[in-house]
């Protein structure tokens, strides 16, 4: 074993960046990856991103969610302070939330092309009702394909408890 | 991505509306849709909705629950506002606990024709027992049918601890 | 949608009454129904039942359970409080955990001939340890009866933590 | 010891009356009393009430809230039965959260002049925010005077943690 | 350091009893007691009894509760399995929750005269309300009298949420 | 008992406004209040705020807070949505995690010349570390200025536990 | 039906014996069964057992675990007093973790040749980690083997969070 | 800053011992001290001790508990890996939960003459009750003596919720 | 049934040894396995380990998780105490985290050859963002692939709620 | 209001730079402060530091905690990165419990110059039993002396649950 070498990173700009530069405009430019080391094995990273803020795109009033991100890499996954940086491009930006979480997978489909990827989006509730859009996404053609069919039909099964407390 | 455009909410009237009028009377035709800008994928959008309340339909005395609907949708999507409105319009309405989860899932079908739904309530105690009805719909002759069946079979195989307090 | 009327409702005995009597000795015969109105579809309904007692067969200590009971209605469908009053029977009454889930679950295939249902208790330790039985029922040559077996080679697969305080 | 006699119940018509009607109009005379057995001793009795419901004077639109009651008996003591009627009269009436604690608190002194009493709302967030109105009272001129004082001083030291799901 | 002895428990029969009968009466006379072996010092022994079940007065339907007793000893201390067989002798007797309370709590300073004790019980809900008695005693004259008002002052200023689920 | 009429609520502009605009610099005039209409009682108002969200003033990252807000009204109260608004507007602003506290506290006295009031921030943890500020004012010259020196004295004595997760 | 016979549970010793005997040393001839009395019906009956403790073979040390065992009775079922017995005889007692899990198994199947059991032992940590073994078993040649395999293949899919505290 | 040294830890005998021998009967002579680097500061050292075990002196069956240890430390503070030992040297004696909680304390008094310290013992239920003994000390004429006294006054007001599962 | 003989527990030095080195340098080397007692049987054994850290390849930083491993064994078993002292090697050591959970993964399978085996690592925020990488393995070539395959396939499905506090 | 501007941050030298050195060694000197804008008003600053890891100086074991650090600031407060950076540097050292928690008091209190601070640390358990120093100090012969001794003597009232999982 050895660790990730200086130069095995150096797609990654952000992460220990002392200049960093917070982009308040949707974004997905910002994305960065880098190599998977272990590509011959199917495994699971998941990104639980508690501080997702965005806007209602008809009231402008501030919608709060906690997006949680999991894939199976294929050869690129994606860097973790540029996925910071991307999901913070939507602060000052408006989209319903069945939008926003189609259009993270979107996005990070296109930066990584992963085997396998799944995202679900947890808000806030606005007048007394919370909204928790799930989307997934197999490569087509793929075993990946079937186990995102798989995975959408089982989903959610055991529900956690909301009492907007 | 662009984010909703005011011509794409046309047919959205309460969201952000100042002059809401909240209907006492049982009044599906308070629910509003907009479309779904991903239609080719499959993706589950749920609510969760702690503040539903209606009256006993024999004692008249009132009952609480927490209603979690979930959906797969086809075109048409609910609009939550409206989703709001009509729930509220169970509030001075009486119906058995189990007919109340039938009808708001009838009423859903029949309003967003989409290709998967659930409903399901959990209910406070009345003499120290509480019933949960869990209803769900696959659109017929689809795979969502079959999708369906599975679910239920599949349902609260795990199921939260209840003591009343 | 119209809610329960007065004349669906002449079966139901219990409630609302004003002259409840609660019977001591084991009674089946306090339990009614009231007719499904929704028998085209597949849907469950469970009691969460916190407050079941009984005693033990063998020294007449009290014993305490948390009875969990889901069920898919055929055409008839149990009503609550006489299943409370039923429940209730059980008080001054001596049998073995594992025995008196059993009953139960054969009291209401009698009482409704349901497509399925399941019985699930779970008691307070004695000496250290507690019980929980788990009993289901399909109605047998119909997929239900598959249903039951596929449930039960399922059941609690995630089982809560017990440390007895 | 012996139980409470009928003789001594003949101020209670609401519990366990079959003819209970539910006014939805805000009506305190609703409320009813029973004489305490216990007036040589200061105690607690507290009232648990998580199905409180009312409207929002200027949008119509319904809040929600628990309803912690806590008071020590002088001579009359309020029946629950006729608390639950009294709560439910706020159904379809319009108040500020904080106003609806002080009248709570004030129909229950008016009531049953009791020694102390505190009034503790907890509403269900709009736009993000819960509010939690808690309102208290000691007999002018006692001791409790100075109790509810004390408890204003210590109150809510250890706040609930809240995050609105 | 020496375990108690046979002959130190010659008082307590019920313990390990092979024979014992469970009385359905209300009976305060079953309660039996042992020594302190430390009465030079003031320490709380406190009961944990969430097996508490009794009768509503006025209906005939059962009640539940967990009952929480604390208490200073003097000379004589309260043996567990008589306590237990004491709370059960409330099974089939009707009392107000307020009055049981209180009635335990005198039937246990007749007992053992202790220096100080409190009883709480915590019921579940009926009609949507559960109520929660608490009742305490210092003897009289004592700094265990100014004791009692002091923890009545400061009790359950952080009350437990309570959802009815 | 009657509602707040319109004519009490004519200084209150935001609360169910189809024309709010959400401020994105950092602005305490969007404040509004209304009369206390109990202003002879002590009691407190309490809002949990869990979508807080401002920059570091170094490095222009995000940071995310539940800022607890509890005061005794004298005169004036500040109005729910108001508060909504003026929170919203540290959204794109930097300062440390104890000065916004600071800051907050001083701009509700300003606005509201409360009795008492205090001002309790837990931030999302960065680096491992999270940073909970908790500010405090009583009116100076009155026991409210005791009550905040008591309440200091007492803070947190029952700390959460937090392990980042 | 009728309770438990006395004539059914003359194999019962161990049941409220006053001469219960704790044998410190292993000892699987504690172990009592009693008839199934259902045995058409295949259904669960689950021992939740926190109080379990055994010594490190090596050094010595206490360990400690909550043991659940589940199993589908045949003809004969285990009596949960001489089940605690057997599980106290571990107590001086030494083996390994994985060892233990395997002998309970081991001797229950021996003792009444069950359709389905399994054993989960989850121990406390030593050095900061803690063991969790899970064994389980079906009948050879029947299907209760093959839902034994599906079972370990289905095993701990959603893992509990141990921090040590 | 510097580290203990090894020369002051030469009273330190079990901690890191590979020849621990763990002693089945009470022996209060395993505890061992090492001396309080700090004694000018008051502070608080807690020990939490879930796994305590003993059994009962009639029945010979056994007994666990948590057992929680705080004490202000003088000039010897008690070594944890002794403490263990001596805690272990319960697990075949038996005793009356109030007299075990007594019987650690005296020993420990006896062991460090510390300032101050307290002995919580929680225990798990038998026959649905569970005992949970309290005891304090305070170095006689001083103020932790007064300290002593006002921790008892103030003990558990913030009771946890039992419910023996 | 005899528990482990010391013949059994040659290859086992860490265990119970007073000499145990702390190494701090990425070493594999220190893992040591024992014999399976019950080969003919698949079963699992889990280890918690909630004291993992390492540290940030490009930042130096200290990074934490808990890390949980499952497998089935097949001839070798790995020892607790040599797997403690695998872990710790980490400690200086830097990597990412999807990279350390695959090396541990990747060890194990070295060291026993067993037929199953997952790793999951949760680790603690850095910028807000948590990542839990997940890594599975079977023998391949045998039915312990495809129970892989399986496995990864129902990953993660009830996801916990993250809030990172 | 105006946020902190560069020339108030020039002694912060750790935060957001891109070169931060991780120290090994026990080093204070790595601690830098920030000036208190608000030095009229006595409020707290919580850090919750649930990252901490140190070595035993007798096993060299790793030992792990959570430490939570409050204070009332008075002109200087410490800067967190700077914080984070101090206690990384135990991360090789060893010391015992009691001790560590000791210096990090002597050293933000030589740091700061605090009018108040405590430090409270939880570790895992070793051996079955966890230790919790908790150390607090206030300003010599001010009322915040008297406010350290009040905080301890009112220490810990409400413990938490350690069940070592
Ligand atoms: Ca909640
Ligand atoms: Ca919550
Ligand atoms: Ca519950
Ligand atoms: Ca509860
Ligand atoms: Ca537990
Ligand atoms: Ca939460
Ligand atoms: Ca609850
Ligand atoms: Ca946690
Ligand atoms: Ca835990
Ligand atoms: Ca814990
Ligand atoms: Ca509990
Ligand atoms: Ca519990
Ligand atoms: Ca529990
Ligand atoms: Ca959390
Ligand atoms: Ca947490
Ligand atoms: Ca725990």
């Amino acid at each position: 074993m050895s660790g990730r070498k200086e130069t095995d990173l150096t797609e990654v700009t952000h992460l220990g960046s002392q200049n960093t530069t917070y982009q308040f405009d949707y974004d997905p430019s910002v994305l960065e990856t880098f190599d998977n080391h272990h590509p011959k094995r199917d495994y699971f990273v998941k990104f639980n991103c508690p501080e997702f803020t965005t806007l209602c795109p008809k009231t402008g009033q501030p919608d709060f969610a906690t997006v949680y991100i999991s894939y199976i890499p294929d050869i690129k996954m994606v860097e973790s302070k540029s996925l910071k940086l991307y999901l913070f491009s939507f602060r000052n930006h408006g989209d319903f939330h069945e939008d926003a979480m189609n259009i993270i997978l979107n996005d990070l489909v296109d930066l990584m092309d992963p085997r396998y990827i799944e995202v679900w989006g947890k808000f806030t509730p606005r007048g007394g009702i919370s909204i928790d859009p799930y989307v997934n996404y197999g490569k087509p053609g793929t075993k990946y394909e079937e186990m995102a069919e798989y995975r959408l039909m089982n989903h959610d099964m055991n529900p956690e408890t909301v009492d907007n407390r």
